[in-house]
């Protein structure tokens, strides 16, 4: 059976502009890769209701799952919501097992539940909520697509959440090893190895340190053993 | 006149995966702000021909200029040049003058010219060369498409020739202000600040401190005097 696939949507001007370095497309490879889900594709789209309209519907009809960031907070571009409402065609508006989340936190903290805040309280009809245990402004799961935070700290709090609840193919192995020759002395035999083994992906991601050339062969797939014999082999071509 | 646009479009696996961290769309991203360009939709997507020339077309149709990142190397998983092609309905094959580039290198550094590194050859009819300084390999432009490599180093090398080449419009200015108060006591007055001032971007990036919520406050446009105006009138708000 082939591993489950997910794409990711990143909303956000801040990264488009340079202005941030993404985290948590970074983080969330990695979560996905133990889990034996596949990372397919992702996008990074600005705050503009269609960009992330067409942007989930595409992604969402492709893959089996797809995760957002960003743009659920308070604040006049925090569009998210709405527009993952649109993209379904869903209804959208304060809820009230959300808002109840917020008015007794902001209760604990003697902050005022204003408009702005209730705005965290919009969620589209038959979302179910992601609890964000960092400041209890819920995310949520509608159809295959989960709408998260973009402040690192939640994010990687609402992806512990949801990731338990995926069922992950078998994990994804790799092993990798470093060859310290160019890519062009490498690649025929390397060509030839791909062949013998073509159960697993074998990446050749090449460097330069010092004004030296080299490459670090990256062999991926769900069978150790075969990773085994592939690094063996692969070690044995250019001993 | 709207600035202009621009796309980016990172490939292959290793970022995909979570092996690598994204280092090229991060530089890209601010190199175009600096320029006066909008970095308005990236994607990242694997080493699948299909993938790669449905979002060549897709971001190509859309917007201004189109920037690739990977696969232009010697290996087998390096399909970035002929999937260019196939977007475009070109003819590939190993170019003169790409080959006398090549093979005037190698023949300096002692290596074979191979049939692997003679891969880095195939240039797609009509496009033109993008110098490499780095490894000599060069990348190309066809139509509206800037064809990069993926090692950072080369792909940076490779932006400082094709970027002086750019009409940019007004570069985008920019700035921001720290404000020690949690989003959504902030979020009523700053939404009103962004109808005072619709030619400006004034987005909110929230984050958490030591427990401690905040926000930096970030506007965005190409009229200084209209920052520091907004800029002034935000302190005030908040002071």
């Amino acid at each position: 059976m082939p591993n489950p696939t997910a794409a990711m949507l990143v909303i956000g001007d801040e990264i488009l502009s340079g202005r941030t370095r993404d985290a948590n497309m970074y983080f969330l490879a990695g979560e996905l890769t133990k889990q034996g889900i596949a990372l397919a594709e992702v996008r990074i789209v600005g705050d503009e209701s269609e960009d992330i309209i067409a942007a989930v519907r595409a992604l969402s009809a492709r893959y089996d799952t797809v995760f957002t960031s960003g743009g659920i907070g308070p604040t006049h571009d925090d569009i998210t919501a709405d527009c993952i409402a649109a993209a379904f065609e869903r209804h959208i508006d304060v809820r009230d097992d959300a808002r109840a989340l917020l008015a007794a936190h902001y209760k604990n903290t003697g902050s005022e539940l204003n408009d702005a805040r209730l705005r965290m309280a919009r969620i589209p009809d038959g979302a179910t909520l992601i609890e964000n245990p960092v400041s209890v402004a819920p995310g949520f799961t509608l159809e295959n697509v989960h709408v998260m935070a973009g402040v690192p700290s939640v994010f990687q709090a609402m992806v512990a959440t949801v990731l338990p609840t995926m069922t992950g193919g078998a994990p994804l192995l790799s092993q990798s090893l470093r060859i310290d020759r160019g890519e062009g002395d490498i690649a025929g035999p390397l060509s030839e190895l791909a062949a013998t083994y073509p159960d697993l992906s074998i990446g050749s991601y090449p460097f330069q340190k010092n004004g030296a050339f080299g490459s670090n062969i990256v062999i991926r797939g769900t069978d150790g053993s075969r990773i085994d014999a592939a690094i063996s082999d692969l070690s044995e071509l250019f001993a």
